[in-house]
């Protein structure tokens, strides 16, 4: 480990550690309040009035009702619900086969997408980004047929940070009668979660990215969106998730989700300020490297990079080892360089692609980390260089 | 609230209170090995520890290999996992169309298979059970046909706790090439969940019944048996279950799990004992009674009944006044009594199946539990009869 006494987390996009009154919150669900909230009887009914309570405090943030509120496993099951539960209950009802897409969603979205057209013959659109990642709403209205039937694209980008222009491609697929879906799995501590001004008709969300328990995610679907449940077992969740309520873990997720929104632009004040002196002594200081994503249009903690002549996660390794904990979009998991696909889709070339670097600020990050971490990148991004190690290919 | 101070719950197959020892387990998770397993640093590395040695600890229990462990977010996701990833996995390679059941079976099984029967036209039969609620393992065999490709039959039912004879079942499925998958979710506690013993090839648990916490199951899926994933992402979990992985509660559910077998043996005869004085004493001192399910081949801590003249949640309700939280498989949810769909597939006339009520034993049930339901419910039930206010149709 490097000089610097504590390790520096610059991943907060990939999880955050629970918020200490998150954890606090959940514990009497553990073992006293541990009901069943199916039981009808009266330690059923005390953790039912937790969940409800958890509803409401979510549906407050989304400014939705509570009934509009599932509660899931994670967002990646908030995604697969909201495209298979539209997907399918199209088809039930012989409304269309047609989905819309980006070609840079997550893998939640992107392959669940995937499965809908491989597997199940489903038409799918992808609509090209730009160098920045962001989607042109008119583009979505130009592939938007007759037998659409939903519309995904993401609220921000989890590997570059770009804001999609959510509310403008709500009211193109409102207009048409088409269901909107965004994964806001990156959103929830730092942006907006109000449906209404966003114009989406499914938003999910996951409790780990906001500094709630991993474990637990949100789907909201509003009212006359038609859902086939992708679980099926007990009427919980009004039929729409089976499977005995994780109380504790949702009572977490409510409460992390209303610190998270009642200190979000504060906390996101300090972290862009943060960030944005990460990112200048970055392109000050690293020749060779360009930010990735929207320069402006971006999340706040988000700071993205494309590094030439560096494979991302040889580059991820020599960090760790300096006590810093960053994540790259690009792989090397047969031995070979495999370059971001969300660069790639943005149109970088092959060689930028695959030294993608990703470092998301939050909570744990000081002013002290940024000195450390410009004193550190460089350094390490030019003996990767010079040993010719950092491209593995 | 009655006389006697403490409530007394007997509903340990809804769920059970989360073990000290487990939360304690989970507690570093929350905040301090807080990483995301899919992570390449450090901090990920050390949460991916924790999940790995979970998987070890399980997989010991189950006598299996830890890759054929995956990880899910309860139950219910497990049955759904493995039916309907065997049967587009069937569909896929055109091997087969035809599951088989039997009509007891949990939600998360009966009602899966019928939306694959209903939405997806995969044919499935019912094998049916006899006044017991046992299935005939050479019934199974006859129901099988050239293109049946999964055999699914719960360990042991959760209204009634006739345990199935699943190694049986086992031994033709496997003799004909078919997959087996079993519904264990009632048995991690009390019963040997060694998968070689029980012929199984799919085998779904869940934690919160085994005093680990809710929001995370099993699936052991034994090597050769072909998934297609259920949810689609990132590649957790080897691509069988994406989604961050909630490495905290894995981790106490494979304590939970590792405890509960420990002691399975002691527990099972101690809640045997209190549980056979419970029936015996209902039996006695009750008129109009029956014992439901299989008077011995039956889970430890499983007494069920059918009471006659009265209805399930109207006594579930009386005896919620006297502090005796019990259960009940008739339902009331539209004004009029619903007969339990077990107690009628096992032959019981309705006057006798709305009238299901379910005792389940556990850790917290102590000798005086079992006098005071003995004094309460034979004087609640004569009080429900005489007023006409048991039956509600």
């Amino acid at each position: 480990m490097a000089q610097h006494q504590r390790r520096i987390y610059l991943d907060h996009a990939a999880t955050t550690p629970v918020d200490a009154r998150v954890i606090e919150a959940m514990q009497p669900y553990w073992s006293e309040q541990f009901g069943n909230t199916s039981s009808i009887h009266s330690i059923g009914r005390e953790a039912l009035q937790g969940l409800e309570e958890a509803r409401q405090t979510v549906a407050a943030v989304l400014h939705c009702q509570p009934n509009e509120i599932i509660f899931t496993g994670c967002g990646t099951e908030s995604d697969n619900l909201a495209l298979r539960g539209v997907a399918w209950a199209a088809r039930q009802s012989k409304r269309g086969n047609h989905l819309i897409t980006t070609p840079i969603e997550h893998h939640a979205v992107g392959e669940t997408l995937e499965q809908l057209r491989e597997l199940h013959g489903f038409d799918v659109t992808l609509v090209e980004v730009d160098e920045y990642g962001l989607v042109d709403p008119d583009a979505i209205g130009r592939a938007i047929r007759s037998d659409t039937v939903l519309i995904s694209v993401m609220y921000a980008n989890n590997e570059v940070g770009t804001l999609q222009p959510v509310r403008e491609i709500g009211q193109i697929a409102r207009a048409r009668g088409i269901a909107f879906h965004t994964d806001a799995v990156q959103c929830g501590g730092s942006m907006t979660l109000d449906v209404n001004q966003l114009h989406v008709d499914l938003l999910a969300l996951s409790a780990h990215k906001f500094y709630g328990p991993k474990g637990v995610g949100v789907l909201y679907a509003r009212h006359g969106v038609d859902l086939v449940s992708t679980l099926t077992g007990g009427g919980h969740e009004r039929g729409r998730r089976p499977g005995t309520v994780n109380v504790a873990e949702i009572v977490g997720l409510a409460l992390a989700l209303k610190l998270s929104q009642e200190r979000r632009e504060i906390e996101s004040a300090r972290v862009a300020a943060l960030r944005d002196r990460l990112v200048a002594g970055v392109l000050e200081q690293v020749p060779d490297v360009r930010l990735t994503g929207h320069p402006t249009r971006r999340l706040s903690n988000s700071a993205s990079f494309a590094i030439h002549g560096v494979e991302g996660e040889t580059l991820l390794m020599a960090l760790d080892l300096e006590g810093i904990c960053v994540s790259t979009g690009s792989a090397c998991t047969t031995g070979e360089a495999e370059p971001s696909f969300v660069l790639t889709a943005m149109g970088l070339p092959r060689d930028w692609a695959v030294g993608s670097l990703r470092m998301t600020l939050g909570h744990l990050t000081q002013p002290e980390d940024i000195t450390t971490v410009l004193d550190v990148l460089p350094r390490v991004i030019d003996r990767l260089r010079k040993n010719d190690l950092g491209l593995s290919d």
